[in-house]
């Protein structure tokens, strides 16, 4: 039986036909132009093959509540072209199969849990570090996803004393991703994270928020692994200042497992977010 | 067919003896002494009946991890007598009944979405600010614990730049609970919060610093409802102070529903505990 899995992403689409086992048998990456010419080329490249279900992880915020009028389709999104796409009904009607829609980072928590660093736990939060925040989780085997889908970027953490910057996000300012993202590193230093790898006071500090977010992700749904991705996170000296730091703030109130085991790099490279893909149709 | 209900409080224990309705049939509240003495009045009030099942809402922290070797027992708690009590298996060897066992918190989320202001909405986030903070999740019926139960009092929050205050938890020092809870206000002015109900900026603060929070568990739960109860509750102005904070918060970037529908009330005066813990034992 082969499936279908989309990594719906804002710059490219990674689209992958596999079996129920994980394996990939193609893979392409599309770029992410005008929703009309994006599936269009996503329908050549499955065309070729009869597959039986398609699970989706996507960019957002894209309306999940399935008592909604308007479930599977984008939001309020600064891509214009794609706000209020239906994503899910297109996507059906391409196919004409069961379509699984998810956001992009509870396919990469799935993936994770399925096929990666996470698979002999029962719950995995992952957590994506680059241009934006965002998290995905999934806990025995089930994404989570509530009223809507978490936007758990945009949790607010205490501002250090001494950054006065004032954030960049700019719907909340100084949330964890307008202090933390890769955007905020480069708007509050003025030049990419990459060009700034030797300079220790910033990832100091942002080992302070991302520490923080994670003790306020685990307080509110205790997972067994917090799994840290994205290109942020490429920066390695990270998690060891981040491990520290959550245990220093933790400060022995919750047990959260041994500092090596509970916050974690991804095991699967950048496929994640496909593979969970895939494993989206699979169902319960 | 009987059922019993236990809300298992640090002052007090509130057991009722009830039926599948949610009717409760007797009620009685216990002082909480040492663990001996006080299951053996619990033991005595239900005695006289002949219940099937017992439904337990604890404080905490609690070993609620299925895997552990100590699930069931009571953690780290300042009330010594109680650590590392064996809660779960010395009521089931008392009862020989099926006993079920929550949080305090969980089992008034659960007690509010089975018959308060809950019980047309798929999920509902209950917190209590009261000597400490801390909160509750249902969704479609289940209550919410991951690795181990949350403790969702102890995020840590932005603190307000005029606010010198050192905060009052004994782990975090300026989380949640540290900066918001009764305790944190009584350290903070000298005096209690009811004596202080008529100074607006003790309130305002205690509006800035729970809104965030439920700014935060919204951003990761994204819960249908809000309900907020507890002691410093009983302050009506906060309300209002809270809902027009979270919407200045969020700022339209997640769909909240309207202002008075999100953030509510508890329906069930100070019954959800119990009547949660009587639903406890209802299973799936």
């Amino acid at each position: 039986m082969l499936l279908g899995g989309i990594e719906a992403g804002g710059t490219k689409f990674v689209c992958a036909v596999g079996d129920d086992s994980g394996r990939i048998i193609n893979k392409i990456s599309l770029p992410t132009v005008d929703p009309e010419e994006t599936i269009k080329a996503v329908r050549e490249f499955f065309n070729t093959y009869s597959i039986e279900a398609l699970g989706v992880g996507s960019f957002g915020p894209i309306d999940l509540d399935v008592d909604s009028e308007t479930y599977g389709t984008i939001l309020n999104t600064p891509k214009t072209k794609w706000k209020h796409y239906d994503l899910l009904g297109n996507l059906k009607r391409a196919f004409q199969v069961p379509v699984y829609l998810d956001t992009d980072v509870n396919a990469a928590a799935l993936g994770e849990y399925k096929y990666g660093v996470a698979s002999d736990v029962k719950s995995c939060l992952y957590i994506t570090v680059g241009t934006g925040i965002g998290a995905g989780f999934v806990q025995d085997g089930k994404t989570y996803i509530g009223k809507n889908h978490p936007e758990m970027g945009h949790i607010f953490v205490q501002q250090r004393e001494d950054d006065t910057f004032a954030g960049s996000c700019p719907y909340h300012g100084a949330c964890l991703e307008g202090l933390a993202s890769g955007t905020a590193i480069e708007k509050r230093y003025g030049q990419k994270g990459v060009s700034l790898s030797d300079k220790e006071e910033v990832w100091e500090l942002e080992a302070y928020y991302l520490a923080q977010a994670i003790v306020n992700y685990t307080m509110i749904l205790s997972p067994e692994m917090i799994i840290l991705g994205g290109g942020v996170m490429k920066q390695e000296n990270l998690y060891p200042l981040i491990r520290e730091k959550v245990l220093e703030l933790v400060n022995g109130y919750v047990e959260i497992g041994s500092r090596s085991e509970f916050i974690v790099a991804p095991g699967l490279a950048d496929e994640q977010g496909v593979k969970g893909a895939l494993a989206l149709t699979f169902g319960e």
